[in-house]
């Protein structure tokens, strides 16, 4: 597809959506949405482009045609190296975020998951999901990868929540599928998609099996419908002739609470159904590919907020200053030590039976663990070096009025040459991303998508190999078993 | 005055304010803007409280009566001690930007400069000064101290701007005053001010002698004007019905372009004119005291980010994890430190030579060089224990409405007990302190408020007295002259 | 006692001193022992000096009499505030850990812990330590305040170990006193005291009793018997006309490990004998002196180590890069921030019920959490500007020899006019500083010292209030008890 | 060769080396050098081992048969993985430097700069370097790759520095060769390589060309001589019976300022001869090579470390607190961060025009640039996990001592079925890689090494595409030239 032809299809979805307690009508062109369908629509756009087709490409193994690597199976290091390349590109292009990589993630995961169930269980879900990619390969799908439940209490097992439906379960069983409860939260390009692809959120016990479940439904399912989430400064893209105010005007992202009300899933699209004791390496597996995923589009954005730094230290007529330099050279720094363990987990990925490719994933851990922290660092930088005229500058309606304009463009003129309204476009820009609606992706979802910090430092204990490094060091101290007595 | 009479005063005066372009008939009941006042009422209110009487009155040594501490010039350094907690009092109380430090800081760096002044120039600012003062106390008003110029070019002086209006100055002198020309920017409470007390942004050099003035008029002057600033998340406040979306509904803070089109003065309210040696000392002074205020009123606000943060991880049922306790431990650790900071930068403070009491001036660049890093890890952190449901929350329109609102207060309980509304409230308020309007005060004003941080490090190298520490490294080392030859 | 005095007061007793396996005949001018001794005696030398008085001495509350303020009860929080600025100082003249301290903390802890059992338990433990600290203040003598014990397996209670001996306890109760058995670890300045005051190293339960035991020995007691710790580069010390490579030729700090072997304690000198419940007061109030104390003592010693890496700029030539001068000022940043935070746990001290000051617990903590991080950042920072040549540097024999002596002196030269030897001078300073004697002192000591840093973070934990953070928090978002319904 | 011809060849080599003013006979078997020698003798050792061979060999591109890596000339992006693969491997083995990478990266620098070279000058040194690797392999050599200069002022350029000597120099051009004069310090191995091979250490003006020097000789050319350089805790390795108190009592590593005293170098051993336009590229690749050298080495030594904290912390029974196993997962996230740096600077490598391979200049400076301050916090964590002891404890004589042993083995005894002499081994080995001699490579070399902290940040921001950065911003904010008017 193309992006014209993208955005068609979403149109033509008779999606469900709620905002501010009003079904709305035509999500594609409503102005809070719609920043957030261009940022998916780039994955469509670039891949049309000739010197970006070696990254947004790839040639699917299952059917040997060209396909936009979101929906691609990994069948290579070098395929996991250029997803982190791909999500840089998109990053920079749109410094927001662009939705498609859960879709992505999922599939690499339940694909390989599904394979492993089938092969101890003697279950088809493998061949399954199979037909289900070919069908996401041939029409160009964007799909939403979902994973994370409400979770209710945090301290209680699925099963043992106050109410059953907290955690999305499986509520009758039938000769043609299955029928479905529940909500997933956080749902990032829900509305853009044109499937869910459903997975569970936490390794599970065997009290908790009518919650190990995994199947996919087109977006506007019977029974499927979302809440729209508020982000921080959101409504600016509706204020009138929203431009400057808004930082950045044609992307965006969004999340949403996707509520699944008794949702009927045929049997072909069901790939897990109660086989508990794999609910852990599914999510391991997805997460572990969302972890990398963050090494590639939070540096493509990081791209953009180094560059608006810059640009803001011009036309405050600071650039020169040297403590303004070596601000620019730690986010640097920060964001470049941030790709690097995107390439490294990719660069040491591995076979997985099923054959398609995963990532290593302590060092996939120790990217995101790293996410969670240096975009806060780069924004505060970000924030140093815009001044605190980011924060305290008048509103683009009073840059426009005939009588209190003239003001505004006199008073927030910075150097010669740079016109007071592009100085303001590049400090909404940077107030944009570390405070208003792309913060959003930029710090919370750094910080929690693909899952919070313990998480991953759960996972980095997992995988330390401690007792190997204890031996290493017996053996330099000479330690010895002798000298116990 | 009492929080009422505060609020009728402010209602009296003839403010020129502007907003979206458009002349703001009644900025008190503004709903975007009466947020802010109701913080500075907070000054007054508390001042009433029988329990909070030592910290937030104090006897003024002009007059011998009772003033509110805001008021004050401070006599020993328990009453520096005093200031500081009266500002996390303030802090806690309200989560926001009280805005009246300004007014207090500068009173007591221009009495003490004047009296400087005066000594070496045989002006007479300081006895103007004294008698504004008692003025002041009298009425017990609210100021707006002023500092911070537009500045244009960053790397031009004043006098060397394209636009000799850029740093606000004299443009005439005159039998009965001087007229000036230029603007403030982001000025704390503006509108909330009954007066605007002026001083220079920096040290001058003699070319730009004219930029070297200090002085009082009336927020209602004639001439003056206000633009007022964008926050993130401004509008929620105007939403219908705004409650917890707003996070905070109550308290605010501002900020505001205060213009000068040709302003008289009357001398009697001139307290530097030209004595472009002296602009130095009292910019110096001024941004001591108010590095110093950060030590209090930002830990209060931290106070309570802290305390949402708890909140949020009971109503998550996740306080009892280890991460989450030693994540609270942290933000304690690091709020008690700025706080530690403001309290010894008072303690060790010292009398002025017009009688008046100054902070430790490294430690209070050293106090304000912390604040601005560690809210930003604070912040960091509460975004962490919160969870990403607060920036993918579904809004109050949707929990309120009748279709919809039942699957949001399902799908968004917390532990048992504990009201979804509530659990909402929470995570509101949280936003509203790390993206909404009341981070423009806790992080964009920790980071520049009072000077940006490259400007505390230039202060505390000035004040390191690394010579002296030389000498004693010298002599640790037995450096000696004799092996120099 | 002045210096001199002091010193022969030490040589006089009869200590036994192990140190690689033998028993030191003359602890006194032991080559390594004595810089130990020569920083302790800087604690009567700067006493006795005019200017320092008002620091180094006060006037006892018990005799009227003129004391050095390190046997001091503090009767005020100017004296708290005068500690830290004395132990700066100490810090400034020594570069090193001055040992003293142990002994006043124990003594101000241990007077107002006796004051509260004796009103409990109608004992009369504090009149015995009231006659004892006549003794001390009257005799000017150094006492090792002696907490930590061995501890043995670090999850096991003092009465669950394998051997009972791991806490040092009372092995018998007799008419006329006390036996105990058990070792002290860790001893500063054991070697350089006249007397051991003991108290129990935690909080106690009933089964742990024994355990629970304060009381004081001369350190030449009968029973009592010490091993030397070793240093890194302690050897350097005792290398033939150590001069240079020491870094400290003249000072140093020394711990040891004191064991008691079944020691008699007359009645007269217990001062908590089983009352378990009063131990972990004891404890606690130790600690925060000495977390306190930090504040001043490394913040001296900082002071040494900031001076001595902007020497090396100096005599490298690299004094003027920008990047050198903002390390310094990051250094001086760090190190004012801890001086800031033992001012603020004094200024805020309180009067206990026995009549002496003690500290604010929670701000100590910060304090002491604070030296457990900065030190080692300032180090590094040193490490940086010293350049790589402070540890591949050849040695002092290198320097002195004849045939490659002038080889040396011409490579190791830096800029015209230090000589090359001064340069070697600082850059073995910071080496000492960093990684050789003193860095015990200023990085490990600074880690663990006064408790290590998880038991701060359990004390910032007890004491943050955190409830009345909730309701701070609660109130502003209006967080309501009928929503919960 | 095998280990044993290694050592053997050493061995016979005629080395002039100075130690505390003496030549030494026989440095080979000198306690004090030997455990360095051990070190580079693994690289041979390991090569050996079947199961090794992958990582430790490679086959030559110049003769076709198998050669040492380090002595390799990468033709791929795999080789450049493998090495930095070698190098974890060798850390692990020897938890210190290992000493032979500096050859094996100025190899593949000084191949692709000679290259290049020619190309522009029609110069022959790229074959005379071809011929001089062949001579390497077939040799199995371990070179000492020479780069620093004293440097003296290091405001000055070479040129004009009081005494000329102070950078390497040539001082006759003669019909057989040239005379060079002047010294290189730091440098790492020295006394176990067979050859140094002499780079410049900076980016020349014309002025400065006769520093523009590139050659090699053996170790023991007439008017070569080394002085060793001192690290802390060096002594202890010449202590009677030392064991237990070195901490690693067979491994090392070591620096020496070698001076070269009108040293005659032949033509065909000559690589740069005064092109000063080059001297820059060929610093900055050997740089380039050897920052991402970090991210293999010391992640080994870190892998030593973490194990050693986490056996303390067993041997303490603190191995279940959780803030100790948090600190582990710490010191393991900032070490893998290091090692992702040093993968994705190889994945990310590419061809130089002589065709073997570089790393990613960026990447690789951001991994150097991690790697001065990663390994100074997991130290610091491993001394909070190792606790005071480490710093305090007792001697091996003590220990080993009849009378006073029993004492140290009963009290420094930690949990059960642990002997005390295993403690103590695994706390001086903590002690040795943070204080004692290993600090001296894993803290200070970490520092300064391949380029101090500062060399990276220029090239950092060199490589930074900071304008197409801007343009990024520029396009999202649609800022436009239209309102530059």
């Amino acid at each position: 597809m193309n992006k014209d032809q993208y955005i068609a299809s979403i149109r033509k979805l008779n999606l469900k959506v709620y905002l501010f307690g009003e079904l709305i009508e035509n999500p594609v062109d409503h102005p809070m949405i719609r920043p957030s369908l261009n940022s998916v629509a780039m994955t469509y756009e670039l891949a049309e482009q000739e010197e970006h087709k070696d990254l947004m490409t790839a040639t699917s193994h299952l059917t040997g045609k060209t396909v936009n690597r979101f929906c691609h199976l990994h069948q290579s290091t070098e395929d996991l190296v250029k997803k982190v390349k791909m999500q840089r590109l998109l990053g920079q292009k749109t410094a927001s975020c662009f939705q498609r990589c859960v879709g992505m993630d999922a599939f690499n995961a339940i694909f390989s998951t599904t394979f492993e169930i089938d092969a101890k269980c003697g279950t088809e879900y493998h061949k399954r999901f199979t037909e289900y990619m070919k069908f996401v390969q041939e029409n160009d799908l964007t799909v939403d990868g979902a994973m994370t439940d409400p979770k209710g209490d945090r301290s209680l097992a699925p099963s043992k929540q106050e109410d059953p439906d907290m955690y999305l379960h499986i509520v009758e069983e039938r000769a043609d599928g299955i029928v479905v409860r529940g909500a997933k939260a956080h749902q990032t390009g829900a509305l853009n998609s044109h499937e869910h692809l459903i997975m569970p959120t936490q390794a599970m016990k065997e009290e908790d099996k009518a919650y190990a479940v995994s199947f996919a439904v087109p977006s506007d399912a019977e029974g499927v419908f979302m809440i729209y989430g508020r982000q921080s400064c959101d409504t600016r893209k509706m204020e009138e002739g929203a431009d400057i105010d808004v930082g950045n005007s044609e992307f965006g992202g969004h999340e949403a609470l996707v509520i699944f009300e008794d949702v009927f899933v045929p049997w072909n699209r069901v790939f897990l159904c109660k086989e508990w004791e794999f609910a852990g390496m599914m999510v391991e597996r997805f997460a572990g590919y969302h972890r990398q995923s963050y090494g590639g589009c939070k540096t493509g954005v990081g791209d953009v907020l180094i560059g608006a730094a810059a640009l803001a230290a011009d036309y405050n007529g600071a650039a020169k200053a040297n403590h303004i330099k070596d601000k620019l050279i730690e986010m640097t720094h920060l964001n470049e030590t941030l790709y690097a363990c995107g390439i490294a987990c990719s660069a040491e990925g591995c076979k997985t039976k099923a054959g398609n490719y995963q990532i290593d994933n302590l060092l996939a851990n120790v990217c995101k663990q790293n996410v969670t922290r240096f975009p806060y660092e780069i924004a505060r930088l970000a924030e140093d070096i815009a001044g605190g005229i980011m924060v305290t500058m008048p509103s683009e309606a009073d840059y426009r009025d005939k009588k209190v304009g003239p003001f505004v463009k006199k008073y927030l003129k910075g150097v010669a040459g740079v016109g007071t309204a592009n100085r303001m476009r590049v400090l909404r820009l940077i107030e944009n991303l570390t405070l208003g609606t792309a913060a959003v992706g930029y710090r919370t979802e750094s910080m929690h998508g693909a899952g919070s910090p313990q998480a991953q430092r759960i996972m980095i204990a997992r995988q330390s190999n401690l007792e190997l490094k204890k031996l290493l060091a017996k053996k330099i101290a000479k330690v010895n078993e002798s000298e116990n007595k």
